[in-house]
């Protein structure tokens, strides 16, 4: 074993810390000493346990009592979950063709739903009421999959951000065709901080009827919330928990996770942090003429950069290109970065550009 | 958080160790340990890291080299798995009516793979070619689902074991037949301990096709393998993994544990602990009177017990009943089981039977 | 293609009718006379036209007026519609072993409604209560697939039928569950002409919840119909109707054949006599000394014969096997069979068994 | 039913035929009345019959020997029957917006296959490879939807033909990235009629892999082929049919029709007929002034209308709207349109124009 354990930091020093993915990350201190702290004796199994209670108790004062909150393994367990709840197999879901949910699940939520995934082309990854209504038509005509649900990601998968209002405006379209809202907000804690505002404001208050609460891309080792805003529509959500293969039987560890994470808003600080650090990335990389192609509101920068520069780039640190028929890279940044990673990053692509 | 921290600890001490299943209890210190040491800097996520090569590796050293070795979270993800890795919706699977599978999954088997599950009555939990083969009929005959795995368990729900003969004999009956054998070995790990073999002399070298193997029940945090013999055949896993939600971002942490898993066999022991403390306790409670209904092979133990000393048991003692028509509980013993807290059980009992 | 006329002809001489299947046979010359009535000029499509809304009037004057009736193609797909109408995909449906659901659809009801299927043995294709209650468990328990659904059918596989009062205590135990009963009745006309009984005495007034109303089997091209009695219930199952491939655009052709069906009650002379065939055919081979093995209380026989002399009959007359390790066999008549055929068939069975 | 039929009968003579759908048309009488000369004694239920295994021939000698023949009842049956022969559930499927399979089937495809369904934007109904290969990434990558299948409708959904070298295209680019190609031929025969080739130049010899077959929208009681041009690919289809409900029992009426179809190229007159129709019918409103939205290739006319006038004029004639935020309608020619109903049809369009 120690032999491996060589090769092992010989690996890890070689990877240094990129810009691939917020959950390229390890595990935040504190919900790592959370864990351990739970590590002791026997507690009931599936959730029934007081450190899963305690953590369910957090997300209803965030989000409102009436919040039924459904712990799961990961993001698209938790959207699956979300659609799956509200809808059925003839039911469509309208999108954005850059969703989560359209993009990056392999199909699942097509697969355990059934439904019929309506992706819509945007400039921002954004929804808005003009691109959703043209997609609604065809209720009570059998031959058409049903408009059920709109899903929006909060931060969207561009790193770009809706306002309340404009959350607002969509979720009222929903309602007005008895359809709901779904909010994906793998990233929500990095849009609670740019937006100043509590969960609650722009998800619950603004309409929103279901949200997949992401942990995992701010520092938690796995765990994601699916919360109904009215528990009366979440009835077979237990059961496809279940069935989806997402209930944990050691549910206490998210439970203590999840706690850490709200306590002395450990999110928030986590998250303005990884956000910080993309604006400084952003800035950078901009003096040095890098076109930034979407508003930096969270903790992504998405820019155009030469193909050969970005593959010698990528030798020494890991990152995804995003669209590759337009130069486009997808950076990253996480709780975990630092400005100096960042400043050895910039200085790196500095070279190369004026290589 | 102090109140809350004071009632947890409140709560913790009333739930004494009970005996309802080996995932109540926690995560071996080892397995832990290793899980901070993996916490440090950035590797990319979804397995493409050293932590899970390394796993894997280690699976491969235990199964043979040949080994597709898929990672998911639970033992759930893994049936799933394990069945749409090998069949079509048309096929069926042939498994005991007791298997976790049928009953203990919500259906997600037929739900993600669309096959149709027969379940066989058995009196131990364990198929045999007899029991088998009189559903092994209308092949080619589409208005018939399509036999194609018989699935059996390692230790059974039953707490039994099968001998390396009678797995080669199922095995041979299915290939015999043009169909998979799957081993949910769940609690693998005790059945090897009991056999006293490597695991691959009752799985890959008697004929098994592919094996779910547990880590979550046996002092893992959470994560489970999908093992598939013949890579040819695994084509489809790592999209289903996927696609049913069980590809973990931050599998290094899945990877770290199993590597402490294996290091020193320190699944051997904690295995062998367990079996050992359910031999004691079936051998205390019968001396109490009390009648064991299954040979005790592993870790759990099967008993009849009157309803109204089991509830009063209960208050003390949280654990499942097995089959409420006769009377019949189950015990399940784990890595962190002590005597002491047997001895305490007994006393409890002998007490309430004495009454 | 006057060559191929030839060769049809031939080829038809030589299939005699035989006792194969009640869809062996052809239609109904009343019934085909009403299509070519109804073939003539345009009409709207997929259920929009006089000739389904008369049938669904007929309908709902034998079942009542609070009849949801969703005409589909074949029995397959009326089961499928039953089941996912009332169902959710975490639900198990409880069944005799030999359900046609069970044995005979490969899977459809599992592939399309994701629920568990539990099959139970009986001696006679028959459910009773308390073949049922061992399986009323787990309710509100999320780890089992939760029983929605009872499904039996009239007239059984078995060629056997409940009693009035026997269906009664099936659907009240059904209900005190919160669960549904099902009744296959691909034979329905069968059972109600044995029964002597109005079809609503023995579905709708007995507590049944959805019936499978078949067609084909007594003399029509194709077309069955769903019955949901509580309208309120269905509201899904026009959109899985479509969904599931069973929404016909010419549907007109399904009205105007159950029109005719229902006309002068040609259903039930058509029933009659298939029934009064069986008995003769039974009456007939008992006195050569063929046993029978379920009592024939509609239009099939099932019997036991010599593997060998099955096999010399079968290359005269085509019929089924029923359960080859039993050599039993099942005959079935239909609206077509002729006395004649019986006794020609008779006498074929005879020389083979003194041969 | 004196009463009823003079209620049909008055129905009837309102319900002129219109130009809504060539499925409101009713069947051939060359057609029908070889269902009528089929209308005799037993034969083998589920397609073992001579006339089945005749039709069956027929397509050999259309498509090529090595051809693979699955009769199904209805167009969604065949697509879906076509997708899930070729596909996995991880798999996508690219399509026009307008496919059929994409709006006008309730999410069978998805449903059933649990594909991702990827609609592309297209002016007229036609997918090109410019406007392919976008979609065509993300090949191995278990994140994405695993691209498997193109599938085009010849007559396009807008009334718009593919060339053989446009579909020769399409079929290159799907092989070289080891897809296949469906083309989904609802109307198959009016584009072989406007291609002046027999159905294998633009279908086996242009690369297309599976063709769905129909027969009901040109003069067929219901009744549509699947055709695998790999028999090799086609394994799991005939399970796949009997699952998903179109596995039909006297499957002889659909051999008796498709043979009469064949016969004496019926196929084509009708389809030529209604051809021929719609180029008259578009032609007339032109020189009204009406604007035609797409080129005339087959046998239906999308035109724009103004709302009001629309209203009017389908008190007379019922048709569907298309576009209703462009005013767009689209108007069906079958094979029994007469020039007598277009010239009706037009008086009182002319009428409400000069309203």
């Amino acid at each position: 074993m120690f032999e491996i354990a060589c090769i092992i930091a010989y690996i890890c020093s070689m990877n240094k810390k990129g810009f691939a993915s917020d959950n390229n990350s390890g595990v935040h201190p504190q919900i790592f000493e959370a864990m351990a702290k739970a590590n002791k004796g026997h507690v009931k199994g599936y959730g029934d346990d007081p450190y899963t209670r305690e953590a369910i108790s957090l997300f209803q004062k965030h989000f409102g009592d009436e919040t039924d909150v459904y712990f799961v393994f990961n993001g698209t367990g938790a959207n699956v979950l979300s659609i799956s709840g509200l809808t059925q197999s003839f039911n469509s879901i309208i999108c954005p063709a850059t969703a989560h949910i359209a993009v990056d699940e392999c199909g699942a939520p097509e697969k355990f739903s059934g439904c019929k995934l309506i992706p819509v082309q945007t400039s921002n990854g954004k929804l808005t009421p003009e691109l959703i209504k043209p997609h609604l038509h065809g209720f009570d005509f059998e031959h058409h999959a049903q408009p059920k649900m709109i899903s929006i990601s909060q931060v969207t998968e561009l790193g770009t951000l809706y306002t309340v209002d404009e959350i607002k405006a969509i979720a009222n379209l929903a309602h007005s065709h008895n359809m709901y809202l779904h909010l994906d907000g793998a990233r929500i804690a990095n849009a609670a901080v740019t937006l100043d505002l509590p969960f609650k404001a722009f998800t619950r208050d603004a309409g929103v009827d279901v949200v997949s609460f992401g942990g995992t891309k701010n520092g938690m080792l796995m765990g994601e919330a699916v919360l109904f805003f009215n528990p009366a529509l979440a009835t077979k959500v237990k059961y496809f928990r279940k069935q989806s293969g997402q209930l944990f039987s050691k549910m206490r560890y998210v439970g203590a996770q999840f706690t850490a994470y709200f306590e002395n808003d450990l999110w928030k600080s986590s998250a303005a942090h990884a956000n910080k650090m993309a604006k400084i990335l952003a800035q950078k990389v901009e003096t040095l003429g890098v076109k930034i192609t979407q508003p930096v509101e969270a903790n992504g920068v998405f820019a155009i950069i030469d193909n050969e520069i970005r593959n010698k780039l990528q030798e020494k640190y890991f990152f995804y290109p995003w669209d590759e028929n337009n130069n486009e890279v997808r950076w990253m940044c996480s709780f975990d970065t630092t400005e100096e990673e960042i400043n050895d990053f910039c200085s790196s692509l500095e070279e190369l550009l004026n290589g």
